[in-house]
């Protein structure tokens, strides 16, 4: 049995660990962390777990963590995980980071972006990308997953396979995303206020949003070389769920035929991934609460473009599911364990 | 394993039906019916399901399903399930009915409230109103089940101990519910339009509405003599969840200590029914996704009035969740079985 | 042209003022006071205001307020109004309190619901109840004016004519209400975020809601006498609107005929509230963003209980709409100035 | 007084139509056309308008209506208003079609994408495209006027001055668009539901959609060139509004202030296109209800692509107040007139 602590559990993000790893087999929550409620039942914070979780909120003491569990989720502000982290804890256990500290391999890029000083740069070379599909291999040997941001999760696998067999030209992707608003988190803000969102839709942190250069990281991979984008996201009035529609200039003349095999020949086999069927539209409905990703393109011969797009539910696949795949990597087990879960509809 | 087949497999119940069946360890499903979608693959009609259900819709034969597997849901309009079902196929295969066919005692009752005439009154005797934790017992040895209504289902459960138990006047029961718009069925009405319920709400159904019966019906047998109550229910801008605010003379001064004991004395090894700590209200987001039903009251003593309050999953514990409880009871397995998803929040 | 200052302008309440004093033909407003925003321009607050108002917002002020203009609406949390209100500012100018001050005649009771203290106790007496409706005469003539809550706005229309003409008793009285998330006001607190109101529905302050015994004291006026009553507000996904669904035993059999003709007798002339059709329930959705109250009611011959239901826009009718129609009768002019809007839909 | 005859008045355009010329000063309703609802009173139709409007639903009889009326909307299904018109009747009265007829100047072109054929063809040429900031001058002298689609209208106002003024490369523009449901009509169809849109988001018509030419073709004007586009609309769960976020390279390196000057240019004299502040992205909700477009843009020194956004009310700007905006200019009246709504928040 993996023993599991979580730093910062009360935010959305981690509640939805704890509801994931409740239904996990071989995993057991040991320390729910939360600076704000500690001494509270969890129970109280989220009453959905009355008579399910019965314990209390801990202090986020991560050395005090790292002597009693086998890997720590932190589900925690930019920042934190990079401030608390060092050798002595990395060698008593595993640690996945849900926020970008070891995301992006550049320091400058990241300090750049996220206004902060990066507190443990030394760790950024040996920290995962765990974007599973991707990186599986090395996910399976780390002591550190950076866990993937959930618009870069999103948009990187609707990309990645076109743009890898070089179908795409590299200097035209613009990505506009949609995402439920549980995505900006459970601060008590003005902006996230019910009468703000409802009934309305706006962009945001267009042109500078830090999702940005992970994902040109990540995209420039698969390129083989540096590459820039435009990336613009939405919010919109749902809880749940992150839909992005992807633009680039396809080199030749492509038929559907041989971007469909392109799609194939990198997710056939993957689980998590489904190119739907042709003409289909990802809807987030038809991912939500599970770990899936629902990806498909269109053609438009007129100018020579692809389409892409992109379904998942940004609580799940784009944070802590993805989280708990990653652990079941690292740990051998079965990367399906414990995110079974069939999309919920309506 | 059992086998399953279901009649209705593409209306909202059915669907969730088959998600909550995916995750059962002892059934399979081996028949989607549904007439509106013949040879169509199930998951063309419900997209979450692609990858995951490669099956066709088939026809309502009852007579053909009741050789093939070992239990049948119905989950279609009133009066359909009536006009099916037989000795022969009652001999074969248990029927687990999500209509009101088989809820009523009396068939003149249900006459009225229906408008149509019941096509095989010879079985309502036979047939256990399946609200697992009052009639667990009897749902046993049941060959025919009623599946309760969810607005019963969820009035019920809220009221019956302290109305058992003597603590409130049965002449004073009063129930407004409120229900999220699956309730409504996937039919494609005006009413049901999302920018008719969107930002709005309505009573409907005032007076009239055909869960009245079988709501006096249950709460008769608790107050040990026929009841009339008023009830109206309420449409909400959510897809998922009852909320029913249920009001009461007490027929003395009572504390909240005396009603907590009698509630708990009821609940208390129930685990799909949870007494919530004091002064917390019931919120349907609490138990979305899941098989709880949530209740709680509050005496107010200016009125020496009682406000007993539940909330569920309309789709769930309201209709597929306890048809699956129902199903796990009369085949004498795990009664949990299946039904151990965490409620998802947000 | 009415001089107008508004002390509490950024709140939604006040927002609301300003959309519809932006209409009105007599009145300019001259003072939006938001101690919260002080110097920044209102547009940036609002963005909808952006080319239409270009003033900037002023401090809370009272009293040089009272010099410069014809009527204050103090759109303020409790207390504020009673704390800042004096005999020199009532000398200069007329006072319309959208907050709880002034509405309770009884200090006890106001400082045992509301928890605070009263500041200005020796105005009670003058102060108005502006329910225009019922209060016409003595709001003409007032220089001080509370204006209604929101809910007791809409329960004491649905209710008033029956109770005042003896059809119902008085004891038996039960308010089931239903708001939309507007009236928990622009405070930025975790229970109003997007993703704990949306897909969710929840009692709360249940027998404790301070409208309580205002609804009850302006109910007694009718019955003549104390009344108790139970009332318990809900929280709806929604931005706006109101939907009261209230209960109460018929002293005797009594025809529809017979209570539509007492409901007449009081609306018929009356604009704002609307007496629909038979069997036609109030809806929120068909009076938003409009003054308009629709009522109506249906007798349910079984428990020879009768069910009042009403709906309207909180902001309008309930807060701001109801205050501009005060001010329109304290100054003498057109009672619907200003509040001729067509409701929204959808 | 401006005699108006509306055929299809009980869609949402129709009803929104409805809603504007009752506040309209100088323009009086005298026809109400519902083929589906003939000799049904409008407010049953619209209970919003109970005791507003007191007429009943008239068949769709434009003959009969030439003779009555100064000028026809039709709000009506593609179709249907090539259908009808013929020479007579534009010599008696003026016609503004909201649907789609006579919007696009190649026949061809309107029978590909809408898979029709036109049966007025001899009348496109006459037809004025009524976008009134660009087209006013023609608007004011036409006999029959094409009222733009909603997405059409919002996207040339936010695109139009820069490729106009040669600011961006004409080939690489991208338009990503997000609607409310309102504007997939009024039509029960299964899509629609308040259960497949709720807590939901999809593209839909990739590459296909009907406004694709238009907007084209529209665009071309300015660009002075044909030219080819991506256009992708998804729908949003939400009642009204229309979001653009559109994509294009800029010539060369050009500063935020010389592309604001070229907005202002040609917007700072339009009372209803409202160029916002720096860095404030237009959002949807600051524009309901009344006929704003709100634009802005943001320069992505980066990648040196601009994104252009724009935000209005599909049903006033988008349909009905646009209209209503053509209407006054063909009659001589202030242009403004019936369209002062301001903005509704919440």
């Amino acid at each position: 049995m993996i023993r599991v602590g979580i730093i910062g559990a009360t935010g959305y993000a981690g509640g939805e660990l704890v509801r994931l790893l409740l239904g996990h087999r071989e995993a057991k929550i040991c320390w729910y962390g939360s600076r704000s409620y500690i001494d509270k039942k969890y129970y109280e914070v989220y009453q959905n777990m009355f008579q399910i979780v019965d314990e209390t909120c801990m202090d986020d003491n991560m050395e005090a963590l790292a002597d009693q569990v086998d890997v720590i989720f932190t589900a925690t502000p930019q920042g934190l995980c990079a401030s608390l982290i060092n050798e002595e804890i990395l060698s008593k256990t595993k640690v996945i980071d849900l926020s970008a500290d070891f995301r992006i391999k550049e320091v400058k890029t990241y300090e750049e972006w996220y206004k902060i000083e990066h507190k443990a740069p030394q760790f950024i070379d040996e920290a995962v990308y765990g974007l599973c599909e991707i990186n599986r291999e090395q996910v399976k040997k780390a002591r550190l997953v950076a866990n993937p941001g959930c618009y870069p999760t999103c948009s990187t696998l609707a990309i990645y396979p076109v743009l890898k067999e070089g179908l795409i030209d590299p200097d035209t992707i613009i990505i506009d995303a949609k995402s439920g608003t549980s995505g900006a988190g459970r601060g008590a803000k003005l902006d996230n206020l019910f009468c703000e969102v409802n009934e309305n839709i706006k962009a945001y942190g267009v042109g500078t949003h830090r999702h940005t250069p992970e994902i040109e990281e990540q995209l420039g991979y698969a390129a083989g070389r540096k590459i820039r984008l435009n990336f613009t996201p939405h919010l919109i009035p749902m809880n749940r769920g992150i839909l992005i529609t992807a633009y680039a200039a396809l080199k030749k003349e492509t038929t559907y035929e041989e971007v469909k095999a392109v799609y194939d020949q990198y997710y056939a086999k993957e689980k998590f991934v489904r190119v739907l069927d042709r003409d289909v539209a990802p809807q987030t409905k038809w991912v939500e609460g599970s770990n899936y990703v629902d990806v498909n393109f269109k053609i438009d011969p007129r100018t020579n473009r692809i389409i892409m797009m992109g379904a998942m539910d940004n609580l799940v696949k784009g944070a802590a599911g993805q989280a708990v795949q990653n652990m079941n990597l690292m740990f051998g087990i079965e990367e399906s364990e414990g995110l079974c879960q069939v999309p919920m509809f309506p």
